[in-house]
């Protein structure tokens, strides 16, 4: 059998990737992936876990001794952190805001979690106010919201939501897989107890790696779940008391263990994206957080300004919009699915469509990570507006580059 | 921030991996990952996912149509089978010979599974007249077990199984993580229901992708558990009748969905893995399955009989034992530790270690993929002797290595 008859190489487009995630990945990430494996407990291994550990840490702004990876991808994180964190008929109030916070409640019921849910229309964020009166009326154990929600492009508040969970003694998840390296997610300052994130947003990697931070009240509340392998208990390991996690997979003790000096044996670490990841963190802190969080304000600021110039009309309000992904309306007239096959294959750049009530209304553009470049808004401003003047809609030629282009100017 | 700060590019010892996985990953495997992200739904991702599928099928022997990829490490693969195909209460019968049949349990424990088990001891396989005499007994609704144990070196033959599973009405599980891509593993001839494999053994790629393949029995009884998440829920979606699957992240039923031409949204898939695990399997079937499978044996057997000639004894018989791994006593007298640590620091040739009641009796040392190749047999037994020699074992020098040469040459 020939080479040929097995499909080829891996070749795939040289195309800008300007939608929700992923996105294109640093040349430095996917480089980093090309180095060989280790052996799981080699000490050169080891040694590359706990630099992976240091580094999440500071992307995460946290001091939690656990900060490391979930291998799978983003949802991976939460369903670790949620089945972790609750026990079945636990109860949990989830703010749902949109498609990711329905997923959070999808996961928790699957775990027979007790669920009360605190629902805000699409396009908006919960206030501290609802948060607390929520907390009130539920009395939770587990509070759990998305920080910024791609399907809506609006990203939740969290500065004050820790201490009223603490208040309330209720534990707190946050799910910041599309803010994570892109604007702040600080786990201490917010005292949030876990966090979850991904790669293949603002980070600039790809997908398959979860980075997950933990609190140590977190940690000693799933601790007192902890069940060790029949396969690898020894004398003097003794089980917690609490109902078992629900899965072995996802089960944060023992992750917690394998990532531990104890190095307890439990899945085989994915070389690879452990590489993606610790380079991807790498690029972030060489960079500098607050300069990435900028770079990704300005990339925003000047897609919504270039949107608007080409007379379009940008989705939900500037107040809580996320910086790295930009929904936008589909004008009136215009077959959001041609314009998007028109900027894919004259243009080689993609740009997203939307879920659930927001579907065939507005496209959604992201400018994360890697992409969140000048050259790349402006590139995809005039592209979309040859596209759209393609498809017979009259806008002011020239105009959405300007503007971008002026905000920019502006925030230099 | 400098990049000093942040701990240098990655730079792993350039050591020959010979435990039992992960071992070196095939440079062309390394390669595939350097290419860029795609688009989720974009055609040449959807191409790529659906040659993806169309290699592992030639991997795993099959016509199942549903054969794809798990996003996490082998026993992500083992999970999501386990949680799909048993709903609570649901009885399964297991074979436990060693710590990775100990692992089914404790996951379909998690599930709440009504567990029967048939124990063999380590070392040993499991008889049809056994396994025959289990189903009986036991009635059960699913059958699992592993396929190539690497705890114990050894390999359940199973021929006849999925015959005798369908005499019984019993779905059928097979973990075929350690022996993918180095011994027959052919999913039709076995017929059984689902078997899941890895990349980090035989198959010569890195741990983080877990190849799955499902008959349309097996799918067709997880789909009557289908439930569609309410983020995504389009009018005229229904969803099925049984038991809801108590994870989101390994429920088949949509993780089929996603790689149908439906294209449901789900997880992201890891596209850097997903290029590798592809690589991986044109790699494998240009070489050709058969020709693998020999090379793996001739690799097995001149390190068995390079062993031996050493005077050390062979764990567990001839007769099962796989191929790609191979169990070995650690001499009356000797450490089996510092023989490691100096096969890894004088030779850079990591061995394994053991698990359980094996831990400090055997080492085992692996020939797997990229590394069950003549030159690295030779050169691990050559490195294990004077390792041995250098802690005052007794033997007969230059012995290990020609054996194993013999065993080449007959086998050519």
């Amino acid at each position: 059998m020939t080479t040929e008859d097995v499909f080829g190489q891996i070749d795939p487009p040289q195309r800008l990737l300007m939608g929700p995630g992923p996105v294109n990945a640093h040349p430095r990430v996917l480089r980093a992936m090309a180095a060989d494996m280790m052996g799981q407990f080699d000490p050169e291994m080891t040694t590359t876990m706990n630099q992976t550990m240091a580094l999440y840490r500071r992307v995460f702004m946290t001091e939690n001794r656990r900060t490391f990876l979930i291998d799978g991808t983003a949802r991976a994180g939460i369903e670790a952190a949620l089945v972790s964190l609750l026990e079945p008929g636990a109860r949990v109030l989830i703010v749902r805001a949109g498609r990711f916070g329905l997923l959070l409640s999808e996961i928790a019921a699957r775990i027979g979690a007790d669920i009360r849910t605190l629902d805000v229309p699409w396009g908006q964020v919960a206030t501290l106010a609802q948060i607390e009166a929520a907390l009130v009326e539920h009395r939770p154990r587990v509070f759990a919201c998305i920080h910024g929600d791609t399907s809506t492009t609006m990203a939740q508040p969290l500065a004050g939501v820790g201490a009223l969970c603490r208040r309330y003694d209720v534990l707190s998840y946050v799910d910041a897989t599309a803010t994570l390296g892109g604007m702040a997610v600080c786990a201490d300052a917010w005292d949030v107890d876990i966090v979850t994130g991904a790669l293949q947003k603002c980070m600039g990697g790809p997908p398959g790696s979860a980075p997950i931070t933990i609190s140590d009240r977190a940690a000693e509340h799933i601790m007192a779940r902890r069940h060790v392998e029949a396969g690898l208990r020894a004398g003097g390991t003794t089980d917690g008391v609490g109902t078992r996690i629900g899965s072995n997979y996802f089960d944060l003790s023992m992750v917690m263990d394998y990532w531990s000096d104890k190095r307890l044996n439990h899945h085989t670490e994915a070389t690879s994206m452990l590489y993606a990841a610790r380079e991807a963190a790498r690029v972030v802190l060489s960079e500098g957080l607050e300069a990435r969080f900028a770079r990704h304000r300005a990339a925003g600021a000047a897609m919504t300004a270039g949107l608007r110039a080409m007379g379009l009309t940008v989705y939900g309000d500037d107040a809580h919009r996320m910086p790295s992904v930009t929904g936008v309306y589909i004008p009136e007239g215009v077959d959001g699915e041609r314009v998007r096959d028109r900027l894919r294959m004259d243009f080689e750049i993609e740009i997203g469509t939307a879920f659930g009530p927001l579907a065939g209304q507005i496209w959604r553009i992201g400018a994360m990570g890697y992409n969140a470049m000048k050259h790349k808004v402006l590139l995809t401003l005039g592209g979309l507006e040859a596209a759209l003047r393609q498809e017979g809609f009259t806008l002011p030629s020239g105009a959405a580059v300007d503007a971008a282009l002026a905000s920019y100017t502006a925030s230099d």
